[in-house]
């Protein structure tokens, strides 16, 4: 056998996902090999229905198996919110918070120049156009857009961007609190985090 | 959709591989939905190839896509001496120790009467047949037969077990040793291991 082996390969393309290293890799490929009832049939078809059924929310960028997601036909979710995100698996982090119940836009990264992503490479157009859709009275009125980005560099890049892009529009534009994490310990929060935690102190 | 979505079932399928949580299995199934460049495709298709192109050895049962596996194949390594390994992925574990030239074999377990798991299970009557071909000379003559088994309960049972079926024969039967790991603190070592790391202590 010349060419790399099946085992081989399974191994190499597991080892290219996030978190799994060769070893891993290799525990994994090992597990599949050994299991029964169809579990490799199963997991290679749900891989190919992945790729040919789930596409993006028209609306809202969030994957989809139908032609809007779940939270845009959604009949009982406010309109007048929006909850900007990065990716669609931020959409999942907000629900699981129970504390939004607008709706959502996921410009799929954020501004990383040192990457080669610029706005132009994001749905940020795509946002733009929604609030303006709804300014002039063509679609649903959009009066908060709540900026759910990560609290890094390129997060807090994109943030100013967005807020330049929206200045003048008539919407609310909003960011995450920043603060002490529930349960986390005074002595282990960074500097910043307890500056800007102490800056926005709630009153009893 | 009443069904469930194709990105459901990949995180529910992921999720069944050992070290995979439910978090994980998401972050793994939406980087598969990100991925570029046919790498979905190619996944698929390793699983499939594994299902189609991998079967056990004829002789020795471990994992390969010929008819003998490449360490049963290999002219360079010696007959003489046999390497007992519970699963297939043990054989890497040893070949990486540089520690053996020999041939192997793998029993596809270890007796574990709670598992449910007996001496019929395993390729125990298939080592047997090994070592008597050798010893009729219808077959390499097995000299020595290396018991490279876990360390644990169900290892020990299994070594028992084949020390009593090999009583007898013309062929020397070794464990693997105990001793203190390299690179580690005493301090931290268990007392069994220390007393058998006493007791089998090297001189200089």
């Amino acid at each position: 056998m010349l060419n790399i082996s099946a085992l081989e390969k399974l191994v190499h393309e597991l080892s290219r996902l996030p978190g799994i290293g060769p070893k891993t890799a290799q525990r994994l490929a090992y597990h599949i090999l050994r299991s029964k009832d169809g579990y490799v049939e199963r997991l290679s078809d749900s891989l190919v229905r992945i790729r040919a059924e789930v596409h993006t929310c028209v609306k809202c960028f969030n994957y989809t198996d139908t032609h809007e997601c779940k939270f845009c036909r959604d009949i009982h979710r406010t309109d007048d919110s929006l909850c900007v995100v990065e990716e669609p698996s931020d959409i999942m982090k907000v629900e699981s918070s129970g504390a939004f119940r607008g709706r959502y836009h996921v410009l799929h990264g954020v501004i990383s120049p040192l990457d080669g992503i610029n706005a132009q490479d994001l749905k940020i157009k795509e946002l733009i156009a929604r609030i303006d859709a709804g300014l002039r009275s063509e679609g649903p009125k959009i009066k908060e857009v709540i900026l759910a980005l990560d609290a890094d560099l390129e997060g807090d890049t994109t943030i100013l961007y967005l807020a330049k892009l929206l200045q003048g529009k008539e919407v609310r534009l909003s960011r995450l609190a920043h603060g002490v994490p529930i349960g986390s310990d005074i002595e282990f929060i960074d500097d910043r985090t307890l500056g800007q935690a102490l800056e926005n102190r709630v009153e009893l």
